[in-house]
């Protein structure tokens, strides 16, 4: 039920149009939402601010362009995660005006200029060069949510000194996450060395017994640092936006 | 090399008792600690007030009576997870003075009183009955930690009108803790009803194809609600933790 | 809100005592369940005539009559799953009136006599003997929940001709459960020989490579038969719920 | 032994041309089909106007065209699931009168028109735009076997209220599929809502550790709520015809 | 229908006092056993000599004795697999005549000489000495069976010369039955030196990454030597039939 | 060492050139197969009429065109399995003479005659259509390897009364080979029949929780009919392998 | 055939009681062992100093003292591996003058002095506390073994600073066993600080998705360190053995 | 800091410029690595004359290039692993002077000559011919790493006197690097005959259950022969790169 309808219903009780009883009786099968429960809004994070999201992944190209064209019109943000070489391609081809990220694997459109809103800086860090596509994902996230970010990559346990060298931005950080593939180590050392929240993203970067992602999961699940969370393996943007809602609490 | 020796070595070079080249060699082979590099100090969290942590499983009682003294002799508050009745048995004829959290299954010792340091409030929202002390451990660590702690339990998505009702607090919260079992999907719909971080906490209750937590793990990792991070099963200490970290952001 | 509450708001606007924009804002900060939309009300099953069920496993013996007692009061038929000997033992020495299932491993309380409400017959069928004790939860359940229920049991398929022989009872039920441990072949065969609605019940009867009822799961998941639907592991009392409501269709 | 055989032996018993004894031991050697044993007529699903099924996934289009031909001769409806593009374009050029739907992947062929046996309304739920195809294989799939179906798509648990603004439509159903990928939750909300029998569809829609579908389907298998059944990952077909068995009880 | 039956019939048929149309219908709707289909008779084996088999596991001491007496009547041999000590005490108390095999976990009577009816010799190897209970099972089942049974103990694949040793008792075996735990590498060894079937059973013997049995049996199933067919987990009685049967084509 | 080099030895013994000390030193430092000791001959089995066997999987054209012509020299029947139509398209431009089995997926060279040297039977009996080519390459191996070879295709379970009018064609085999995919129930059902050694083989045929093959795997493991032994998803070669060797006891 | 046997053979080709095509046909069929092969004696490790290992677990206390008296015979010395507490309270009742080892779960006997053949120092590194009875157990052995034996306990990564502090020690080490548990991370940063062989030990220690060790393996057997081996969860007695293997090249 | 910031430190402190309690101020907030511990240089491997490895799976060729040409201008040598054929065709066309490895599917660059640093001969061993790329892997490490490397290949348990034939060469290697797919058996084998170090390399060759190596790992794990120890599947180039740690022991 939209406003209207209700402001209706109401003014037909005030008008002793209907009993009290009929107006309960309607009341009890209108639609939810039309009731306007903010509360329940699904939409709210868009209002803070952050962008549309669409995920590529299995989207036909012209799905995307279509979807994209909506919400310029609404001059909304957008976020495009997932975007194969092939999708970019035919982007391309049909519209313009679009950002391309290519190693964050990710199309954005940015209407509105992106304020700052997050309080502190989001660090990405990351163990391998493997690991900077989803590393990426999570920056350009944060990034387009309104969050300063910091990168600091590379940093992998086994050259567990160039990690290191860098304490003083893991130190300054509000938020870190931290990427990794194989045996997926870096977030229990991160979160040894700071007092700051901790999203471990586990990779699929390995071969073998890495599983396609499993070990590196399983070990940040069963990090030995406490303040360690985990989203799904190269889940580059769930970390992203995880870590905007956190920098906001 | 403490303070004191770094002073000493330092007072040497300036008083031209040993070369600068010595001197050089002498630094590179202190231990590392002693050069008072705080920044790689663990025990940082400490000093903001939280409590040392001592999990309990594994551990004689004697054994843990013997940390107990000596943090209190520092003046320290305590908190040991995961303790059984019969430790806890144990616990009480070998001293006096703790508290006893049965459902949380904990014990606690609080020498300074607890400030509340957390900016806002940490709900701890649950499925089922069976997932209470799960949630009561978070709720404790969480509280144990300088927070403001409320709870929400028994609201499983299989009766989701009662989380309904209940989405004012919902709201009222800065970070959520969310444990369930079986299926553990309370997280996923939490999340699309709130803007905050939530950490979801899978726990082993269930039977059969639950693999003893197993399936709310893997349902809460790729849940479909952007936002969400996961801790280990049953790790309702970590939960807390990481929330308390959150909201100090 | 409850009608009360509703009543009374209705009853300002119709006297003009707030306005409709003043009502508008109220009604929708009322609780959602106080507005009474019965469709939302999980209890519906139980206005069916079906009984209240409890989840013994994990529980209190006091815990249990604690609930018993409150819905005796209520006069609600009651079934309790998954009790222990030790429980029952316990159960025996806290009240009276409850009876006993002791292959079944349930108790009950039939305060209201059950009325068959289903359409038709709910047949159990079972492999082997020690399939028996989730077959038995399985037909309890269907028969407390207002259904004839008949069994068949010790029908495994390495003897297959038992099974055949019995053909005529197969065709004559509305619904068949089909429970079955080892590698679970039974609910394809059955399945194969009649067309109705066919719900597959893994057991953890079995050692080795059964991985306490997984191979049997699978098994039933990838039946080459069109028609099977599958529960958890050993939930017969899943089972036995979801032949009711079918029963009803 | 066909019909003739057998009333031919009946007669040389009658004409006392064969003693019993020889007639006992010839009819235990004849082969089992041959004695007409209604019973045992895999077949009987197609006499109740079920459609002829074809599994289109591995077969060569040449291949899928002789069956259809014989299957034409004899009037049946068909019904071909899992067709690849590839194969659509080869059985465009081989023969006519098919009708392709590329949503859900299947091809049909209609000689006799559908009657309306089944007795309520198929409801399929689908969470994402993802799943639908598996969604259309088990509606299309329903409607082939005679039943009224009606689909309600993209109710994911993440933005909840769009369930709730349906769920008239919801308790209107007779039997409802339910489709997820995932962390697989929607058929508890779902199950949790009414009263009605659930199939719950897993599907392979994720990726890291959604394991290809098996996260959804754990979660399926141990839904808190009562009354929810599972299929294959995928098994949009054999949730369409367990639904037809049910709509039928 | 019993034979009894049957002639009845076929004498109504001989006499005229049934039509013939009449006789095939009512043949039709008898049960399948009564028609006395020898083929069908899965107590075959036990016509053969074969002993009547008793899963011990989970079975009460009573209800074994309870069998056992109703078989010691029919004068059949008799083998109880997977009896605990536990059962072993119990069956004392309540009958006697019993053989007890301890190490085999397993109970005998013979009421029945044995005969031997296997054409050559099984040989039961097995790798370690944790694995004889396992292999002792295999070894008593097929000597129960009519079979020469021999035995070759304790020959693992670390010292790998003690198999070396006895190649000549290798040679003159007609099946061989190979127990390994670990990572059961046996059977492949044994079976690159014979050229006869070789039966593998792995053990749950082990630690850690042998996962109570599962990488033995993965070991097994992934052999590099052709003729290797492998029985579940500990699955000493499996071996033993079948390489009876084996030991009889 | 070779004969020649053990009798120039022994002639050194006994024409006293060297003593025996010496002679012993050195019998201990030849290579063992030198002594020629039969026994360890790991191609005992071809002496036995059995062809050559190359895996063709992996291997270049070339490669195995080059070891088919050494064979040929040799005179030896030739069996490659696991060939590609790609790899059969490159042998076709290199070599003549061979023959290509499309739907087994082999090439054989026969140059001897094959003689019939196992006892009875081998029936191939498969699930469904799916499933005929490793079945077809079970009855190929068994063919090549001598035995009369017989097929019962496209049997499976959910249409059991197929099976049961071929129970003759099962009964008069000596060995069986029983490949299935899915669930993987048709071995139990055919053991549960006949008293004769079944070889199961699991195949990939399957989707979603089927786990290529994981699922028919398991069940086969755990399959309730004693007689049943195992093979390697897929390995109808190590079907027929075995099979012959049974059929030679 | 032993030393004299062979002899006897050889004086009887000198003397020419024996024709040298007899010789032969004789030495093939010959034991192998009895020729006295040293090269495949595999005890030759007990020649190098090592003691006899015996593996206690699942062995009767009477059994261990009997295999001890017949190696104290031999004055060989002994380690017992995984012995229990109610082992060792009976193995006091039986026997005298062993050492019992409560951390590292053994008992040893050491008749002859260990002499110190392992070149090096080998250094036995452990995350956690929990892990120390496997890390002791590592360290016994090698120390049985003749190996000099350092050990640097609790320096797990969440903590690392512990771990730098020591680098001398890991720098002076020329073999390194590195235990730990949960996300068995540690392998990986100590492998990455020095360049010595670094044998990795994954402990049990853990629990919710640790798996009973699995995930710490899987994290060692994926580390980004090269040069990390991996040996079976819990097992620091093969890590102990294999260490002094190294320690010796 | 580098040396250069560090003396001009210490020589303001010797000028007394400033205070010593500012030297241990600004000491402490010095980079790590500037302070010159050589002992956390994680590049020491290739000090010792180590080449430079890359890993070659996933990096673009001109990437590749690029630090190869970097490194050629250290005069440092370098190893490109994990090579595709087209990465090579691509590498042909970029640049001159690089050897190819096909079979090991590497690429080397050797500016300076390799010494022999290691103390005994690296022996690889492999199981079948479909395992020789990744013992091939091993090889060239070992070699590029300065030890002298040799290799014996196609040596599987199921032709165990292969192996036998070739002990004398297993006796003088000093660290034995073993390489096998499909049941993993023969590192065990080969670890029984010797008292060497023996690193096992899981392929993943094979097929069905092999698991793409996770049966051949597993059965490594588990190993009975103590002394072995295990890399990650396919890791050729860690079982070298450890073999030449331990050959330098």
């Amino acid at each position: 039920m939209d406003s209207e309808r209700l402001i209706e219903l109401l003014e037909k009780v005030r008008g002793e149009k209907i009993t009290i009883a009929d107006a309960i009786a309607r009341l009890r099968h209108l639609p939810f939402e039309d009731l306007g429960f903010a509360k329940i809004d699904h939409h709210r994070a868009l209002r803070q601010g952050f962008p549309e999201v669409i995920l590529g992944q299995g989207k036909d190209a012209r799905e995307i362009v279509a979807i994209v064209r909506s919400m310029r019109r609404r001059k909304m943000n957008i976020l495009v995660t997932r975007v194969s070489a092939d999708q970019v391609a035919q982007l391309k081809t049909l519209t313009t005006g679009l950002t391309y990220h290519s190693v964050a694997r990710a199309v954005t459109w940015v209407g509105n200029p992106i304020k700052i809103t997050g309080k502190g800086t989001v660090l990405v860090v990351c163990a391998g060069t493997s690991d900077i596509p989803v590393a990426e994902e999570a920056a350009l996230t944060a990034a387009m949510m309104g969050n300063r970010v910091e990168k600091l990559f590379d940093v992998g346990v086994a050259g567990i000194h160039r990690l290191w060298d860098n304490h003083s931005r893991l130190d300054a950080a509000s938020v870190l996450i931290v990427v990794a593939g194989m045996e997926g180590a870096l977030p229990s050392v991160v979160a040894g060395l700071i007092s700051k929240p901790v999203i471990a993203v586990p990779t699929s970067v390995g071969y073998g017994a890495s599983f396609n992602g499993l070990s590196a999961l399983l070990g940040m699940l069963n990090s030995c640092a406490a303040g360690v969370t985990v989203v799904n393996i190269d889940n580059g943007f769930g970390a992203g936006f995880a870590a905007s809602l956190i920098n906001r609490v």
